[in-house]
């Protein structure tokens, strides 16, 4: 499975936006991938105040536009992250359309990161935005995938249910700053991919110093054994990187950590909605 | 709060180990320790035939004399890990005694080490020892402590329990291998480390390159923001460090991951035996 981080740069105007991620997802598709990641909130600049600005209803223009940027370029797409308008609440939203453009899968991002370091970073985005409620996966040929945004990897659990639930690798549009980024985001995916002995693919959007937030870039996929297989920079760029299903349950085989947890001493489950 | 990790070099007998512990805890106490940590296994080789070889019951001579060290230099001592006998099954059991020698919390791994990695380590503690049921925490007048034993840190579950008991460290006496020590080791530590907002102490033997068991070292102490504070190489030695937890409280105010969790979401829960 050959997988296709588009780490762009973001500009003001949501048409914009798009138009870029068609150029890249053009070059990915000719390099070969068979999904394609877009960063979270890839349309619009990462301000609150631009969430219920840009947000969109399912189905509407972005919506359509990714759906058929998947389908011309035939592959899978984890469109990132919009913001999604429903019922006059704002969403953190990532869709995921297969290479007919029929979208399969959608994540609200669950845990949403309000952040205030003394002498660092400063972000609520509880401000502007609702939090969804729902682990989300989906099926793909190469098994099944799961798919969360930015600060919910911050939680072991949620990681863990997903791989519970059997998803053998995991997509994370994000955006980490200038201060958890190079304090915590390789290690992070790091140590999720090691713990559950899973594939990480984290896109996040460019660096842009005329922005208000900074994105830490640094786009990365990890292996099951807790290795960087590749990681960018902050420049605009498509990291591409393979998942080895083979060599994961070699992994799991060897080192059987799924299969040694306690489950006779701690539960953790999820509870639906 | 002031922790002493005691690196220490295992000889093959308990007398001659017990000797080397003394000599070190002496060095502990004069440099300051509030707490000093042995070794997993620190009193026989680690070789799953010794475990029910030199295992004693608790009270026996080796808690005796534990017991008596954590006296005669007046400070808390997470006595590593030994062999325990009970009712003819054997555990890999750390014990704790506070500054007047007596025994405030026995931890048994709960997680046994099963192992087979391809052209790696292979090694089955599940032969020869039974695994405990328990979480252990304890009480010092810096706060609640956590304490766990080696491969117990590579359940996250585990951590984050102790984390929600109000564990504010977590000591884990240890001996990762050369296969498992250079991939993953401080990455665990860290990660654990950042995901609970604690810190972490991991205390191994020094590595002995004539046992059949070739400990990584590296004892190590990690703090709430994911950082390494310190770290030995794998020679025998002693590692002060400090925890700071008005800085754990800092930074648990800033990066509320503890408080950001989503209970409504998903429930982890220990299943008390």
């Amino acid at each position: 499975m050959k997988v296709a981080l588009i780490q762009m740069q973001v500009a003001s105007s949501p048409a914009e936006n798009l138009q870029t991620a068609r150029t890249h997802l053009k070059d990915a598709a000719a390099g070969g991938a068979d999904i394609a990641v877009l960063p979270e909130m890839f349309c619009c600049p990462y301000e609150t105040p631009n969430f219920p600005r840009f947000a969109q209803k399912e189905g509407d223009e972005i919506w359509q536009a990714l759906s058929e940027m998947a389908k011309e370029n035939s592959l899978y797409l984890v469109a990132g992250s919009v913001p999604e308008d429903d019922d006059g609440k704002t969403y953190n939203t990532s869709y995921v359309f297969d290479p007919e453009g029929k979208c399969i899968a959608k994540h609200r991002k669950v845990h949403l990161f309000d952040i205030d370091v003394k002498g660092g970073q400063r972000f609520m985005e509880s401000e502007t935005l609702t939090a969804g409620d729902s682990l989300t996966t989906f099926d793909t040929p190469w098994g099944k995938m799961g798919l969360c945004i930015c600060y919910d990897i911050r939680f072991p659990e949620w990681m863990r249910l997903m791989a519970l639930e059997g998803a053998k690798a995991v997509f994370i549009p994000a955006a980490f700053n200038m201060t958890t980024g190079p304090a915590h985001w390789e290690l992070s995916f790091r140590a999720r991919a090691l713990d559950n002995q899973i594939y990480l693919f984290g896109c996040a959007p460019a660096r842009d110093m005329d922005a208000s937030y900074h994105s830490w870039g640094h786009s990365i996929a990890t292996n099951p054994w807790g290795e960087v297989m590749a990681q960018l920079d902050e420049t605009e760029g498509i990291l591409f990187a393979h998942a080895d299903f083979q060599r994961e349950d070699a992994i799991r085989d060897q080192l059987p950590l799924l299969r040694h947890r306690r489950v006779d001493l701690y539960e953790l489950r999820e509870i639906k909605k």
